[in-house]
């Protein structure tokens, strides 16, 4: 069963609908809601017990039949509505919940909703690691991510970039439009402050001084370009593959008076030119792939000077493993999260030295709260512009993320590195908390 | 060529000057002090050239005959008093030039002294690091460490720490007998002050609260155990293999009256029991071996509480390498310094969750300069109580280690980590910095 997208099929704002009628058009029984029989309960209690038995109970299309834990206090609903779900997720549940999800065709209820049920699964995942399940489903039979070489990385970023500022501009921070954790040092913090606040975290940890040059790899809206030149005087040359993210940075830049100090390159990390103090890339990791991590290192290590120093912010995982099936399929394409035994060969190889690894994995659970929330306000307007099908996948994405980091499931690391011969370094990482 | 010290040798106090007489013995042209010829110069040419041309001169044994740069500002000279010490040291300078400074057959002057000189060493070294001379030499022909059995590690340590307590009292820290990286966030601290800083960092790193439990492996002198116990009101239970050192803080934690605090095990960090709020490991992992790191990650994952903390504290490098020979055979058999890519085989195989790292290199070449000072300054008990070849190789083991963390060589690594579901963190590090 090949349910990958084929990489020739047409890019851009992702189709959810039409993956749902042709997905459900495959599957065996699919719309049949008859009785349910001994063999549907036989499966549905398999399907459970491999999940490594998980606070759910799995109601099925009778509206009677249920397995797993009783509903209640602590417990969630997962609601099947027909048999072809049922067999469907059995064959593949992290591939194929989310588009029998954003269909409609499994539904969830229960006490802290969507992220309530996501966290049981993955908890359930987490403590039973060493299963044979796991390591089959998740591990061995998974494929590979696709992949990113300089044109596959063209058609991945686009997937999800570009399918709209406007779409983003609806539930990211007002303040530097920010696709990335952010920093709450205070759980109190609004969105915007804590964006700031990661900003200015970053910038610290490089030791960032007036008139200084950084590059940056992957810069998004271009956010944290502006920021830099803006608040710490140093000048910025930031690279990113998405026109439509470019198109903005530029225009903010030219209004907010910084077109002197930032520049916008429309163009592949892999054709950084320049010798520059600071090296950063906050975000991009997860889209480069594992199989690139040397030849990242091998771009830093020809752009930065003697005594530069480099910031890597890249969601990341305890143990290698793969990404979700279906956010990897739907929603972010060639997305690897790395392991700190995958991270290290982009500094190794070139014998960079690890000054400080932070993990902020908390902080992205509280910021996608803050991103969830958002969404939900501006729901209507979603729907709108889209369906309900692109409304429920990118509900699922969003809770799915916060669970995924509340259970240990996935990581932030920020790494900050130099070269091994740079003694010019802080007495300590006070400087970060003044 | 095999010098390695055969393993059924009688261990103790290492018998340095012995050691130099058995290895003249066997090299060539020992003690002949002859002509300089033409192939003698080719020989020290070339050693200097596989070095990576450092700043140094090497200067024969007429006194007279020089290569390499020349003597003078920021240049530092190499004696050779003999033919025999020119060729051990072409055959391999890693391992043999720690003999010939013991016995005075290779001697060092100029502005900086044996640092000065062995930094020059190590930036040539780690500027070469992909030469086909330092990957044979460093990396491939070299053996591995010593066995780190139960029996073996056993033995390793008993080498090392049970010189006697009074050696190491004459140079160490008063305050809480430290034999590990202190840690300065002024550098003008006295290195008590850095001491007593670095086991408030350490405890502050874990969260301490009063009531707790705590498990030390490889607990020196009972330092860490006792300041825990006294400063953050927990119950310590620390491990370690080495007799003299178990005694010893004993005695201490008695003469303190916190006997019913902390619990000295005189055991392998293997034989740990018990379920803890915490795991400490300072200065132990160097003695593991990576083959272990596995292992010892199963015993923390055996005996940390689900909202556990863990730090281990560590000598490390930037990439995967070996200890400098003479230092594996001489000073410490079996250490190994490990990279994160090896460290992090602790963690990942039991899905702990790496929090922060840091690296605190510089700190430990400030921490070797106190003890180095010191050092000199009992250099007439010392001599008297050993000999001169003892004093010539601690020396020499101190100031090269200043040497290579000056240099980059050697890093010194803090990594706090937790079971993956553990959420009660603190949302920043500014605690530690209070």
């Amino acid at each position: 069963m090949n349910t990958r997208r084929d990489k020739t099929e047409p890019l851009g704002v992702p189709d959810f609908a039409g993956a749902m009628d042709g997905a459900s058009a495959n599957q065996p029984g699919a719309g049949d809601a008859g009785v349910v029989g001994t063999l549907d309960r036989w499966v549905a209690t398999k399907l459970w017990e491999f999940a490594g038995r998980p606070k759910v109970e799995i109601q099925l299309w009778d509206g009677e039949t249920a397995v797993g834990e009783r509903y209640g206090t602590g417990v969630t609903r997962l609601r099947l509505a027909d048999r072809g779900a049922l067999w469907t997720l059995f064959v593949d549940p992290d591939l194929n919940f989310g588009d029998l999800y954003s269909s409609g065709r499994a539904d969830v209820e229960g006490d802290g909703g969507l992220v309530a049920f996501l966290e049981s699964v993955y908890l359930a995942a987490e403590s039973g690691r060493d299963s044979i399940v796991n390591r089959l489903s998740g591990r061995v039979l998974r494929g590979r991510p696709r992949s990113n070489s300089l044109t596959g990385s063209r058609d991945n970023i686009h997937h999800h970039y570009d399918i709209g500022n406007d779409f983003y501009t609806l539930w990211l921070d007002d303040a530097a439009m920010q696709y990335t954790c952010a920093y709450f040092p205070d759980p109190s913090m609004t969105l915007e402050q804590a964006q700031v606040a990661k900003l200015h975290h970053v910038c610290r940890k490089l030791q960032l001084q007036p008139g200084e040059s950084v590059v940056e790899a992957g810069c998004g809206w271009g956010g944290l370009a502006r920021f830099m030149a803006k608040h710490y005087g140093v000048k910025v040359r930031a690279y990113n593959i998405s026109q439509e993210q470019v198109a903005y940075a530029r225009e903010r830049a030219q209004a907010e008076g910084l077109a002197g100090q930032v520049e916008y390159v429309l163009d592949d990390y892999r054709n950084v030119s320049g010798q520059f103090d600071a090296f950063v890339s906050v975000g991009m990791l997860e889209h480069v792939g594992p199989d690139h991590y040397r030849e990242l290192g091998g771009v830093i290590d020809a752009c930065l000077q003697p005594l530069g120093r480099g910031l890597i912010h890249s969601i990341g995982r305890n143990r290698p493993g793969m990404m979700n099936a279906w956010i990897e399929k739907r929603i972010f394409p060639g997305a690897h999260p790395p392991a700190l035994s995958e991270m290290v060969n982009i500094f190794e190889p070139w014998n960079f030295s690890i000054l400080d690894v932070e993990n902020l994995r908390l902080h992205y659970a509280k910021t996608l709260e803050h991103w969830l929330q958002r969404f939900e306000q501006q729901v209507d307007v979603v729907r709108q512009r889209y369906d309900e099908a692109f409304v429920r996948a990118w509900r699922l994405y969003l809770a799915g993320s916060i669970a995924a980091f509340e259970a240990g499931s996935l990581q932030l690391f920020q790494v900050v590195f130099t070269r091994t011969h740079n003694n010019m370094l802080p007495w300590s990482r006070a400087h970060l908390y003044q």
